[in-house]
């Protein structure tokens, strides 16, 4: 993408309705209108277009980014830094450790107290069901409070990097890479996708990848196929989402049993594992009492269970069986390669091995997807802002 | 405070006999003249205004500052983070653990070899009685002679992030705070303030702030009424500096032995717990020799001898009967809140509840405190700086 | 330096043929030129002069560098994290614990996922021998390819902060060092260097920086010594290095059996412990099956086997051996020194006393040193640009 480009895409933003994101947060997709998606799409594209073409735009000249990750984390986290850096943020980590923080005035005086000169805030919480969203939801509240109390001179955003509920940011990253591999989001139309189940050799995945595939997803009109083995099914109140959803969009939203009837001519497969619903829920009761060996047990049980459905993996054969042989294969990463990162995983090592390049490119758009969250909260008219950003004509290396 | 008086403000540094703060480090408020703490208290207000009003601040193109934390922090360690951003800094930490590092040529040697492009050393250090000002003193003294030595071409500049002795980043927040409560630093003159001892279900809490803000309070033409058990006295220096602290401004410095003989007629209350300096000595003592079982039995006996102290509470009866009912009460925050973070505690809920606002508000001067700290170190003419600053017209937020 | 030598400085970079340097990794010093080399010293101090004369190098208004250490640091991580701030990037740490990280898709995949905003990673990586050069590789072919596949907009730079086999960064800075104590590169012709093993009760110590020293200073027409006990050889193909070397520069290098022989008129000493091969090879076996009660058992023989060469000390007598007795103690430091850091160690405290502040003042050319290695890989014209970054006049301290 050239200047002139750049310069088209950033002018279809003027007719989008997204006042509402200015100084708003980002938790769920669904949460948001198409506009406001669309924006989100556009703007990371511009912000990537310039960084290609050595436009700077960087438009914090000073600012602090707090990130919270209450869970190991390399690739969010890297995605997170370099979004707040290419801004002009600094990120500062929140060390509160892996454990569930306390409720009340100690989540509000916290995150008042990192608040002070913090323009974003980054959380990925998701190791509890029904706890990270509503912490998330929680320190937003705090800070909107702390902000009209006039403790804190600016209102920070919150940006959630994963939760127990939506991966947004992976999930649009997922759209983004879809919109530019089938020539916009209007090419996104009639295409069927299958996000499925695949087995896995360890034992609580989060749900928050799935969940936002099928949330997400339906708001494209396309086709969307969910299947999983007995059992392994997700939050109900999702799934009600991605029917709504798909009833709205013109697209259709189907649940599957088996891998077989997901892939049968999908345009795109996203085969990924996940633990069940009713599993995480007993596992944040063990976790919440701290009950080691009921931990252990369930875990046993679980991976047990797991090993009924060793055969959902996708192999050759699958992808054969998809539109003409040819489906785009998507994973969030790191993937189960049997053979390869375990003896039975997600996906064979073939298969793998040929969408490599365009999975790692689908990664590649969250440090913008982040960004540009970042960027529409900020400013009032992001347009007329990226005009001027683009006009500035700095250099990002000199 | 718009533009206009914010280069009133700026105007006022001129008059103040500052040369001393060029290049020197801030360990202790009373090390500090009039002048000097004048000058934190109006680049802090300065610094605030100017990020207020969206104007950039940022005096370093590039530029490290080292940060040393002995101790678990969250709030100081995200206030210096904030101001040195503020400045245009980059923070890195360097991580020695908790435990005491060695004296002598080990200390000299690390100082200088992480200041070859440091412009500043944050450090907090309280844990060893005896140890924190000590090594502060030596660091600077270590960075001051690679300097001399040509060993670094700039001379980095400490800010003590809290130690043994004193807590200068968070007297001087909360002397700003009054400042701004009471209509300036005038309006302090004969104003009582109660820095009183609480009871807390923890242990070992450090002395550095009640010893920092009898220290610092005296300054102002206060009466200062200083309160604790039997037995929970603090550095004999402190005290001694108070009371001719107090002697000079005019104002007064008392020991009182009950909170409510502190509380009476107050206009502000400061009730805070901390150990007795006694049993601080003794837990250096062992945290040295490593004996762990003896450790244990201080924290044992300790806790039983706070226990004796419970009725030492910040209850609504006791604010009624300070000044009209009416004193502002303040914290440096966690405080121990009864029944909310623990059963019974420093303060009770409807107190600190009702005063939660301020003590936010409170809290949040500390960046800008710090980041004056580090300006009025690192420019011989700080106002003309400012004004240059203020004239450059940069946006904070593009 | 004054602004008229620094553009003197900067235009003898025209006469180097580096265009090899553009968009390349610096692994190894023998894997480079001596035009190569030498542009490194020149742009090293130029960066130095212009910080020193307030002027800002910074080329990077935004960027990330990736830095992963596998060791403990505090000297490398402060040094990197200073070049790059010096020239605008921003650092993030990816945290891999020390454990050695698998091979083939694990680090194809990490290497990317970190790097699409990153403009420079910086590895150490020394515990393992034949592992830690190889892993760098691996690293460098994974964004090579990343960047060939239209993955990484940009391929980011390596910098080897020391490996199994060379310590690049530090040598370099040893020879800065040396150049400007003798009067330029040429001043180095025939000087006599002592690279000596030193006694020292500690274990393990790595082979990178023996290895490097006789690999870079055989480049400069110096007569190299190397001394050890038997059986402290290091790497072979670096010895023949080594002997190449000094056959090409017009120098010598030999291989002595002690200190005295090594000492004896020599104008430079560099005396430091390290493991010997055949050691540091079966402790890479011990360390990679987890023999925990071998690795212990080695320890132990290994102590004893160092406790034989206790006499291997650098003190004033030996000092008084070399040329006028008064040769430049070397240090890459920390040094271990008798009565000092331990009973009996590489050093006598007077020797080191004397030559503190030389080692001190050879230390700090690492951060110039690891900028000048980014800066000549990001700009074909590396000359052109820095006259520009000259010409801009950015003050770093407003």
């Amino acid at each position: 993408m050239d200047k002139t480009k750049i310069i088209e895409n950033i002018k279809t933003l003027a007719s989008k309705d997204i006042n509402n994101m200015y100084l708003n947060d980002f938790f769920l997709t669904w949460e948001k209108t198409d506009d406001e998606l669309d924006a989100v799409f556009q703007v990371a594209q511009i912000l990537k277009a310039m960084r290609d073409n050595n436009i700077s735009s960087k438009v914090f000249d000073s600012g602090l980014a707090v990130s919270l990750f209450r869970d190991n984390s390399t690739r969010t986290r890297f995605s997170f830094s370099s979004a707040c850096n290419l801004l002009g943020l600094n990120v500062q980590d929140l060390d509160e450790g892996k454990s569930q923080v306390a409720h009340g005035e100690t989540v509000r005086e916290t995150a008042n107290m990192v608040s002070f000169l913090a323009d974003v805030i980054g959380i990925r919480d998701d190791m509890y069901l029904g706890a990270g969203h509503s912490y998330m939801k929680e320190v937003a509240r705090s800070v909107q409070q702390g902000h009209e109390e006039k403790v804190l001179a600016q209102r920070p955003t919150l940006v959630n990097l994963q939760c127990d509920i939506d991966h947004p940011t992976q999930t649009m990253s997922d759209a983004l890479h879809l919109i530019n591999r089938f020539g916009g989001i209007d090419g996104l139309k009639g295409k069927k996708i299958a996000m499925t189940w695949a087995y896995s050799p360890s034992y609580g995945k989060p749900l928050s990848v799935p969940q936002g595939i099928i949330g997400l997803m339906t708001r494209f009109g396309m086709d969307v196929r969910f299947a999983y083995p007995e059992g392994y099914n997700v939050m109900d109140d999702v799934v009600e989402v991605a029917m709504k959803n798909a009833n709205k969009s013109g697209g259709s939203f189907e649940i599957a049993s088996s891998m077989q009837d997901a892939f049968k001519d999908a345009d795109i497969v996203y085969p990924k594992s996940w633990a069940p619903y009713a599993v995480m829920e007993k596992r944040t009761d063990l976790l919440r009492s701290g009950d080691d060996s009921g931990l252990k047990d369930l875990e046993k049980e679980c991976l047990e269970n797991n090993k009924k459905f060793i055969s959902w993996e996708c192999t050759r054969d699958l992808m054969d069986t998809t539109r003409d042989g040819k489906a785009l294969y998507m994973h969030c990463l790191p993937a189960d390669i049997t053979g390869v990162s375990c003896r039975q995983g997600e996906v064979s090592a073939d298969v793998f091995d040929q969408y490599r390049v365009p999975m790692y490119i689908q990664a590649g758009y969250k440090p913008y997807v982040i960004a540009a969250m970042i960027f529409l909260s900020k400013f009032k008219h992001p347009g007329d802002k990226l005009m001027e950003v683009l006009n500035r004509e700095t250099k990002r290396i000199f």
